[in-house]
């Protein structure tokens, strides 16, 4: 009993931690319940129930189906349902008129064919990169319905009203979704792809900002002060692999109307780019992180040749990226982004220099310069680019 | 009517490509289209169509929903269907049950509240990582079949039967999919999985053995060759957003029973590790890849000094990481590759000197050292890591 108590505290404080990280996560399933229980009320309003019957099923499946965390995707969710319902019943409905006219056996070797082929190249559509990314929900309830529709069997007159009902039930379905979730503590995915890309670009500040001291600190100092500060660090390295999320976010802002400070037609493609860029700059990080761990022994000596050119380099280039950061998160221009590119770019000229003496003394193993010299070259042609971008 | 029949060309050529790119798309659109037309079989054969009438409709919706591109997401989805029906179906008649308990007024409040409390909390289990990974699909049934149930208003005896009717024509669905998704041209992610990790290493070996020909050829022989093994360089880009791809593979692949050369049990996590060793290297690639690509003049003089063992280096480690892929390949044991590892640690001792000596000649620019220094030191360390995961 003393374990299973621990398990459950383990459990519990694991729940917590999951709603503290984001509590709207929280308010998204409270919205999920909430848009169920509206719906549910189609079924104890009698004029309803008494319409709709066992119809009604498909506003609770809809809702169920549908309702995703941010706005944009529940909205694509019901239009690429909606949508595809009413197209695959109308194709549905067109499909049993043209079997009626092959009798009573044909009928069934006709509606069979038709399913097999409409499948077939629905499915394959599916493979088409740009569909699978906008319309991937909206071919796979095409198909559904018009399976349906065509194998039921019913009378035409009898599918038009299934038809009818099931469009009404969805469209309550799907508009109590795109309600609630529009208009209870909204979660724009707009937003969070904005505060993603920002965010992003902090990371890759971060990482510079402690790269220095870290790098910089001889072994004696190692022991007291890595813990601390190791997880400014780690943290860049969420992005070499945010691409998918962006993408996937991005395609959902599309669908959003105008909220807040972001216009319809905002350039989400934009963020796209940056966050592509920023993406690029977290490679280099790597590369240069992988020295900050690595064992080899460098001379403390040599280290202090370069020290304070590094330290400015990579200090100048995190406020470049910080400075980038807050411009994207105000949508504003990043006006002395530039001022610290400049800055980072003399302290590569003074980096440089400092190479070129270290390399007059013998007694330095070069292959140790790499880090640095690579953070230097490298970082500065990738803010250009990010501060390029950021002139949204 | 010109630019309408281009258009169609164009568009007949593009789903040709996709098609020639992978074969097993067509087949499996063919198979889906196979499989559905076997489930509406239900709806022709009169003691089926008898027995479960309009409930056949739930096959329909079980082979649209369930069989996916490979063998193991259609197990994954056709089980967690199965299951979540199964526990959600239960449930929902226990509270009815529950429900009646209250009378005619407050059952109707019961049930709201119980389907809006377990809904919500259904659906923050999907935040769970873990859950979110493997079981999503089976919470979103669970909530879907739990509200269907404890809304729909049927008295219990008539509940039980529906019940019944929905699981076996879930189970005539879903029997259909794994049939045919195992015995018709089979699509195995486990072995695609394994194709793709041993593909990743290939492409990471195809661009250390074409960058020392491109990097170290001078401006004048630039213009003819660039553009002929290019994409020998590029390939390496996919590797460093497979991640997800490797995920979810790894994901399904753990769903599949023993075909081929796979036992039940396939250590599948090994092949995520050496993904991401892999990736690791492909970072480092990455910021090599720059140095290739940039306009930065490098005078010849210094880049001869550095060739031969430059060459030599990533001639090596691109061997090395060959046999890797091929042992992965054939599932055996890299045998010479760490006869390669070796060679290209000697190398890098050559380049070394070759450093020593190159920094006693004043005219050259150390920061044109970095791409080669880099190549050499970093992927050394990765060749080892990769090697010793390769033992599984």
């Amino acid at each position: 009993p003393v374990m299973a108590k621990d398990k459950a505290v383990e459990f519990a404080t694991r729940v917590r931690k999951l709603g503290q990280d984001d509590p709207r996560r929280v308010i998204h399933s409270l919205k999920v319940g909430l848009a169920l229980t509206l719906v549910s009320l189609v079924y104890y309003v009698r004029p309803f129930y008494d319409g709709y019957g066992i119809s009604g099923i498909w506003a609770v499946v809809t809702v169920v189906v549908v309702f995703e965390f941010t706005v944009g995707a529940t909205l694509s969710k019901g239009i690429n349902r909606g949508c595809a319902t009413l197209l695959a019943g109308a194709l549905g409905i067109g499909s049993q008129y043209l079997a009626c006219l092959f009798g009573k056996q044909g009928e069934a070797i006709v509606l069979a064919s038709l399913v097999f082929l409409l499948g077939a190249t629905a499915t394959f559509t599916r493979f088409f990169p740009r569909i699978k990314a906008r319309y991937d929900y909206g071919v796979l309830i095409f198909i559904l319905t018009y399976s349906m529709v065509a194998i039921s069997g019913y009378r035409v007159h009898e599918l038009i009203q299934l038809a009818h009902q099931r469009l009404t039930t969805i469209l309550i379905g799907g508009a109590t979704c795109v309600f609630v979730a529009i208009f209870v503590c909204p979660v724009w995915a707009g937003e969070d792809l904005h505060r993603l890309i920002a965010g992003n670009i902090d990371k890759l500040a971060d990482f510079l900002e402690a790269f220095g001291g870290e790098y910089f600190q001889c072994l004696d100092e190692i022991n007291e002060k890595s813990k601390t500060d190791k997880t400014c660090l780690q943290r860049y390295k969420t992005v070499l692999t945010s691409k998918n999320i962006e993408e996937s976010w991005a395609n959902w802002a599309r669908w959003e109307p105008a909220h807040g400070r972001f216009r319809y037609r905002h350039p989400w493609k934009q963020y796209l780019k940056i966050g592509a860029l920023a993406r690029q700059c977290a490679y280099q990080i790597a590369t240069i992180h992988g020295y900050v761990c690595s064992d080899a022994q460098v001379p403390c000596a040599f280290k202090r040749i370069i020290e304070a050119p590094s330290m400015k380099v990579s200090s100048e280039a995190s406020k470049a990226l910080r400075t980038c950061a807050s411009a994207i998160k105000q949508m504003a221009e990043p006006s002395c982004a530039s001022l610290y590119v400049e800055n980072a770019k003399s302290a590569v000229e003074e980096l440089k220099a400092a190479l070129g003496a270290a390399q007059l003394d013998d007694s330095v193993d070069l292959l140790e310069i790499v880090p640095a010299a690579t953070v230097a070259s490298v970082l500065i042609g990738i803010v250009d680019r990010v501060e390029e971008v950021c002139e949204e």
